[in-house]
């Protein structure tokens, strides 16, 4: 294992103070439990959101936290889901009267402490909603999950959501909008490689020379198909098709397409996905309303990608265009 | 090799395609030749600034064409030079009467290219100042340099003499302001593996696994030293005293640092290296301005990172704070 890291167990811990120092007018972190909340809270009476999970995916979700996102991110270990401790924490800080969302990608351990979380939160007397976040299509049932895995889209959620409390929705309305983009959005990824967990110390998993992991999750599960490698528009077809059928899309709908960089894929390999992408949904006169290129989700240093979609009624689009300002996400306000 | 491309020859074009189906509000792109402009022109009167280089830094150049930024780029083949054509055709095209600013990395092929369109521009009544940036001190004279190489700074370059030229300033100013950034700068870079050229098909070098290049080129030019792999906190040192040292930064100065990832390496990691930078300036007096954390300026799927320092004074911090729209840099109006 070579990686720019010190003690492998100091992972977490220093990313966090590294981020701290990189943006200091955006994110105040707190040790100890970890947790991330926005330099500047939100006013009273809007909903608040906190999200979470194992680290390693950066950068979701700290990444996020700030104006028009998540008022708080929560990072675990590596791959490991945060406890609720500071989950219950992070929904306390940031509760502004008007309730909190919890956005959870669907893993069993993450499932649990956002529960138990909430449940204290609601001894407290405040109120949570959860948004589970279930777009992985390629396989029911993994690793660590019953049901489908919340991969890449979840920042599609955050963002909408996100927007949806900035403007000051009520928690209901927050969460509806959450869960109807969680709905309506199907994902799947590809590796080319294994990422190496820093506590490990060696591969999740072995991929031949030649090989590809069709339907991979973000923290190196099987996926439904391991094959010989192709070019990049054969896999991307695969991977849009899969979507695209999974989710129903059908001529004349709109869609949010997210080609998403696992964190060893070069942009420019990116770009040749998302050009695929682009023409299948030309020829199946699916309406590409907004493109999103880049490393939103990742795992490590994986070499891979996802294609996401995300059918979107003209709310979730003026959601979705609003400003936001987070250390690796901003929408400009429009001139 | 594994790679999410089609034919080899076909990467820079198919990129290309992707990005404009990706941001088609924000850039126009040209092809044969290939170069990338403003999807909406700059106002006349104002100074144009074109970039380019060999592909394979992305987001650099095109990522940064846009309102506050470059006006045109010309990418060249993967680690190679744009032939002069298409960058005395986007010259042409950019200039609003009051002239264009090259920003070349200092490369023989780049240097050469960028100089026959200047020469070609002129035959046409088009004023043109070159901007040479040579920000990395890690090594004099490479396999495709003389004198010092332009790295990881240019970004900086591009943004902080793109805004002088958004605010109006006239051609000698804006190339001042971009000298006086290259001067004011030096970079460091380090790999812990090698990247593998699409056309080539195999790792541009060989490392240890154990082993790490101090010093790195961005096209994999070798160091000044490969020696066996370190913590993070070591190696990030290291840099940092280097380009201190160099730029001979003294207590009270003021900096922009910038810790570059080079393409395949986690986010976090370059967090972790970002935290020891920042904690060596406050040990050292000196002020941290502005941080900047991310992959600005790549080497494919190099997994490897660079340190930046720039000696900033005020108007430099203006430039750099002020509004920028582009598929990879976003700076909001301040509110």
């Amino acid at each position: 294992m070579k990686k720019l890291i010190n003690d492998p167990h100091d992972v977490v811990k220093e990313t966090l103070e590294g981020f701290q120092a990189a943006f200091p007018n955006l994110v105040k972190v707190h040790y100890e439990p970890d947790w991330v909340e926005r330099a500047v809270a939100k006013g009273d009476g809007k909903v608040a959101l906190v999200s979470g999970g194992g680290s390693g995916h950066e950068p979701l979700h700290a990444g996020y936290v700030g104006v028009g996102m998540l008022d708080a991110a929560v990072p675990g270990a590596v791959f490991t889901s945060p406890t609720p401790d500071p989950i219950v924490e992070a929904t306390r800080a940031v509760d502004r009267g008007a309730g909190v969302v919890h956005i959870v990608k669907n893993y069993t351990g993450d499932v649990l402490n956002f529960e138990t979380a909430a449940e204290l939160a609601d001894m407290d007397d405040i109120k949570v909603e959860t948004v589970l976040v279930d777009d992985d299509c390629a396989v029911e049932d993994s690793l660590y999950t019953a049901g489908r895995r919340g991969v890449a889209g979840t920042v599609l959620v955050e963002k909408i959501a996100g927007a949806a409390a900035e403007r000051g929705d009520d928690l209901a309305t927050v969460a509806g909008i959450g869960r109807r983009v969680n709905e309506n959005m199907r994902s799947m990824g590809l590796a080319l490689g294994a990422c190496t967990v820093p506590h490990a110390g060696k591969p999740s998993f072995e991929l031949g020379e030649d090989e590809v992991e069709l339907g991979i999750g973000i923290h190196g599960e099987p996926g439904y198909r391991r094959g010989k490698m192709e070019p990049a528009d054969a896999l991307a077809e695969e991977l849009y098709t899969r979507v695209r059928d999974d989710l129903g899309l059908q001529a004349r709908d709109k869609v949010i397409a997210l080609v998403n960089g696992m964190g060893g894929t070069p942009e420019s390999e990116l770009f040749i996905v998302f050009r695929k992408v682009a023409e299948l949904l030309d020829r199946d006169e699916i309406v590409l309303a907004r493109p999103m290129v880049g490393n939103y989700v990742t795992s490590l240093e994986m070499p891979g990608c996802s294609v996401t979609l995300l059918r979107v009624d003209d709310e979730m689009l003026d959601l979705f265009d609003a400003p936001a300002h987070t250390p690796a996400w901003v929408v400009a306000e429009k001139a």
